[in-house]
Formats: C-alpha cells, structure tokens, sequence
C-alpha cells in the first residue's frame, strides 16, 4: 500500500504513528493493524472523518501553538501553559517481553517531557496517567511501572495531578503532561532563511537498537556496544534542560521523536520554507558506528529510525558558535533555504531520500 | 465481594467507578470485570499499588485544587487553570445499542464540562479528544460521534486543542478538558456547619432510564414519560451556567456523576463534617413520579442512579433563598452540622441507608 501524506510517500503494511496535516489542522493518529489486512476503518477513512470535523480551527488569541506542534500552549496572565499527551500501546510502540516496566514507566514520562521540551524554556509540572492493563497482568508489572512512573516524575518534579486505571485487552499508557514557562514558546514554523539546522547529539541509536530487538530478540548475548543501542531504546532521556539553555536563541524548535528525516521536513515544511542536508555532518554515536558499519546503514537509522528524543532547531548563523559553547555535543546539519523542498546531500552530491517508514511491529 | 471504601461499605461483584481515597490523594480508578470472577489483578491490588506509589503529594503552592476534586486546578496569573480528564468505556459507561453515536459524543464533552462546572466559575476552554475503536467500527458511527463532538465543543465554544485515534478492542473514549477562570475554585472540603445543601434540579432520571434500557432494551415501545427518563440518561447537560451564577455564594461544590448519595458523601467527608438530610426534600422529577410510583424506589434512583450531573453544593443559610431567585430549580435537601456522620430522615423518621452500588452491566 503507498501512501503520500504531507508530500511524503511510503510504502507501508503497518502504519505506526503518523503525523496527519491537514488543512491547518494537525492530529497525532496513531493506527494499529496487527496484520496485512487493511481493516474496513482504514487510516484514509478516519483522517477524512476527522478532517470533516475539525476544520474550523479555534480564533482564540490566547492560543500560542496548535494543534499540530510538539505540545499546545496558551497564555495565561505571563505564562505559557503548554499541554501534551502521548499514548503508548503495547506491540505498537512497545513490546513488554524487550523493556521492563520500570523502563516502560520511565519512558512513558520522558517522551512527554521530551514534548514540553521541544517547546523551548517550559518546565513540566503537573501529569495525568491513565493506564489500561489486562486483567491477566502481574502485579509485579504494574507495581514496577509505577515505580518507573514515580522515578521519572521525581527526577524533574513533576506532581501526580490524576490518573485513571482501566481494565483492556493490551496495555495502553496514556500520558497527559502539563508544563508552564513565563517565555514565549518556540514554535515548529518560525524558520528563517539561511538558518542552520542543530541537533542536540547522535541520532540513530535508538532505531538500531530496536532493529537488534526484532533481530535476536531481548535473551541474545549482546555484546557492549549492542547494548548501548537497545538502552538508547528502551532509556530516552528527554533534552529538557538543552532546550532551556538554548532556547532563547533559536527561530523553530521540535523533538525526534518519529526520526531526523520528519523532523527537518517539519521545520522546514512548516516554516513554508526549503533546507539543504549536509548528511556528512549527522551525528553517529560510536556504538552505532561498531554495530553496524556502512554509511548507508548508519544514515538510514539516523533519517528514519525514530526515537532518538534529541532536539531539533533552527538557529540564526551569528548565534550557532555560542550555542556549541552551552552545549558541545550540538552538531549543524544543514541550512534553511527560500525554496519548498528539502534536498540531501552525501559527499558533495545530491541524493534521492526516499522515505521508508518506520516499521513498528 | 464486600468492600468498604471512605466509609462507604458495599456488596458489589461489578464495580464501576470508585472514587478511592487514600492518604491525601484520591484517583479515580475504574475496573471493568465482564462476570463474577474477580480477576487476579483485583481493585485492591490496584489501589494499592498506587498507594505506595504516590504518597508523596506536591506541596506546590500554585495548586488551588488537587487529585480528588472534580478537576485539578493551579493558578496562572490572575487565572485558575482547570483540568479533568475522563474516560468512557463501552460496556462499562455506555452499550452503543441504547445511544446514538452522536449522543455519545456529545455526552463525552458534556460529563467534562460538568467536571469544570462543577469548579464554579471557570470557563471550559481547549479539549484532546482520544479515541480507541475496534477496527469493524462503522465509518458512520465514528463520522457521527465526531458530529456530537463538534457539536458540544460548538455549544461551549471549546477549541480542539489535540487528539488521537488508536484502534482498541471496544469503543474508548477518553477526554481531557481544560478550562479557565479568574475566581477562586470551589472546592469539595469547605463546606462550615449550618450550611444548606443544595441541588440544581431533580434527581433520579437518568439512573431510571438506563434501568428502562436494561428492562426492555433501545427497541422497545416507551410511553412519553419513560422516553424522557432516557433522553435524561442519554443526553447530560452540564450545569454550568447555574455554576457560574452561583459559585461566589457558595462555600463547598460538587457535581452528581455518582450519585447524590455520594455527592453528599463527598462534601461532608472532605470538609471533616456531617449532615442531615430531608428525603422528603429530594426533588423528584413527575415523569420519574408516573413511571416509578413508589417512594423508594424514586428515592433509590435519586441517591444511587448516578449520571444526573446536577450540582451538588453548600450555601450559607442567609444566601440560600438569594440563589433560588437566581436559579428558581434550586432545592435545598439538607443541613451541614458538626458530626461525623451524615442522617437520612423521611418523613421526620430517620432511615438507615446502605450504599447499593450501582450496578453498569
């Protein structure tokens, strides 16, 4: 099956999570199908419906960043309250038998934080859990999710301000996270001519390491470097106090979270403008370099691979040395050019970047 | 199976929708069990599972209502942001063959804003809309509950401010409001002695209808009275316009989504007082009257039946006759005393009460 949504087109059997933009109305869909058989509801079928919905998009000046960006935010007094909310399904974005629960607990807060993040200085501050669990489930899974859940929330201060408990047929953690920031929040489509595109470390760890998951399962002999691959998977760490130091310095900001490739079109796309890759200067962490050798393969994690959490922003060229200096593991990859199409390049030459979705079990 | 909770002791073998108190922190915990056996990851097993996990309350000064309340709410400014979050889950909150899809949706909005009215004098603002649906799900049900969506949001000028759709073994629905005001929010625990117990309309519809429903099913030949007892289950309204009207006189504010026994439960408990009420006070719709003759069984519905979304409040003797002028629906049930335990009288004659879970499917 081809699709082509926002001017990308792949091929997908299983559609993961897809960013759907839509007139100027964009919602998180997240569709499962556990087999090759396009369900009667298929994903063309619910955009549709939802677009006949909700195309007249709220006036409301308080409104800082829609539907659409990483979190929505709106002002209130001097603050910017930004919320966002995730959900993770088992065998969606994760299978229980490859992470642990405290991990699964963990993560489930860090990839919101990561949405409050790539909104610039806004501090989480108050989160929702709600959680469907099978009735089969051990108790020991759900008491180290909680535990995760807990750790997560403590570490950056964040309030248990509600939940609920559901009993379903697979587990679904659905995160609604609450932040505020007396700054303005940088949005995805605040690019400029001429920018450079930074990124705040490596990419590509975390695709590789589930890539290794799918390969050998989670009992195989890893060796060190493998290791650090699937940690990266299963212990994103959301870029939280990074967006805080450099955020007042930059024109557009997002997360990684559904890969490099979707990220630099977001900016890019959204900002109504065009971008030149320099792929020689994407960040490949050692480990993946020993792991998996060719170029190629590093690039294709690194573009498609999803999950990396790190940053992604534009920057006015004058102010790209002094963020280096706050925080030297930021690479530049590219820069924001007037044209409407993001073009890539490997060794001085253009390459045809096709995109080949992430699949996700 | 006999549990006892807040006090509340209750034979149930279905439970629907607890709200658990523990320690300072309450959460909503809903369990869905199909038949009698207790699955092994029973509620208590859940409850106190998050119990140990969350012990530690914020202590941050911003938030002006916490887990337990009707919503969470923390100050922005001049602004209380107030937010609630609930679920509806087939088979549980609702079977699709006895509401229409567009009821359904617009129900889904309605029981929040019931949950921001009943803060006082908050204005329902932004909504995520979260969807599960099982893949043979219709595309005219969902095209239809979009519609009853759209059309509460339209009613309340409330601005979609994100959403997602995840497919799911049965229909849920998961909603999360936010809202905003510059007075301060009532509060459950600040009822004082002396003060009356009121309610904005009559109690008992809605828990008749879905009786009704469960008799005879959708198809079945109601007369006008019983078509309305479930209209009144099928089609909630939030009472916010009352809220709004009378929440600067009120000392203690609740809504009635469980009932109004434990609405007044609620009220007394949290504000460390007792009550007594007048059963013969309880307002008592006619048509509930024609369908259901006796006393006690309108009674019944009215303390137990759940889902009338009234306000549920308390008012200081001298402004209670101010707020029947501005809202002539107004009954006062009851009086607010220094006990720790709340009286039924009927016909001058005290009655011993004893909580009956309501039994969802």
């Amino acid at each position: 099956m081809r699709i082509t949504i926002n001017g990308l087109s792949c091929d997908i059997l299983i559609i993961d999570r897809l960013v759907i933009d839509f007139y100027y109305i964009k919602i998180d869909i997240i569709i499962i199908m556990k087999n090759k058989n396009i369900s009667k509801i298929g994903e063309f079928g619910l955009i549709d419906r939802i677009k006949t919905q909700f195309t007249n998009i709220s006036t409301d000046r308080n409104i800082t960043a829609n539907i659409g960006d990483d979190s929505f935010c709106f002002k209130s007094g001097k603050n910017n309250i930004c919320i966002t909310k995730d959900m993770l399904v088992e065998e969606v974005h994760f299978k229980k038998e490859w992470i642990s629960p405290q991990e699964l607990g963990k993560k489930s807060i860090e990839v919101n934080v990561c949405d409050i993040a790539a909104m610039g200085n806004i501090i989480p501050k108050y989160v929702f859990i709600g959680l469907g669990v099978p009735s089969k489930t051990p108790e020991m899974f759900i008491n180290n999710l909680y535990k995760g859940f807990k750790k997560t929330c403590d570490k950056y201060k964040i309030a248990i301000a509600g939940g609920d408990i559901v009993k379903s047929d697979r587990i679904v953690i659905s995160v609604t996270l609450v932040g505020m920031g007396k700054q303005e929040v940088i949005k995805r489509n605040s690019a400029e001519e001429g920018d450079l595109i930074g990124v705040t470390n490596t990419f590509g760890d975390a695709g590789a390491g589930i890539t290794l998951l799918y390969k050998h399962g989670i009992k195989y002999k890893y060796n060190k470097a493998q290791r650090y691959l699937i940690l990266k998977q299963n212990n994103p760490k959301a870029r939280l106090k990074e967006a805080w130091k450099i955020s007042e310095y930059l024109t557009s900001l997002t997360d990684a979270s559904d890969g490099l490739y979707i990220s630099v079109n977001l900016l890019a796309k959204d900002s109504k403008k065009g971008a030149e890759i320099n792929m020689n200067k994407i960040p490949i962490s050692s480990n993946l370099k020993k792991v998996f050798k060719e170029d190629k393969e590093q690039l294709n994690f690194a573009l498609f691979g999803a999950e990396d959490y790190e940053l992604v922003f534009t920057v006015p060229d004058l102010k790209a040395e002094l963020l280096k200096k706050l925080i030297p593991k930021i690479s530049y990859i590219g820069v924001i050019n007037s044209s409407n199409e993001i073009r890539y390049f490997y060794n001085g030459k253009e390459q045809k970047i096709k995109y080949s979705g992430y699949k996700h079990f």
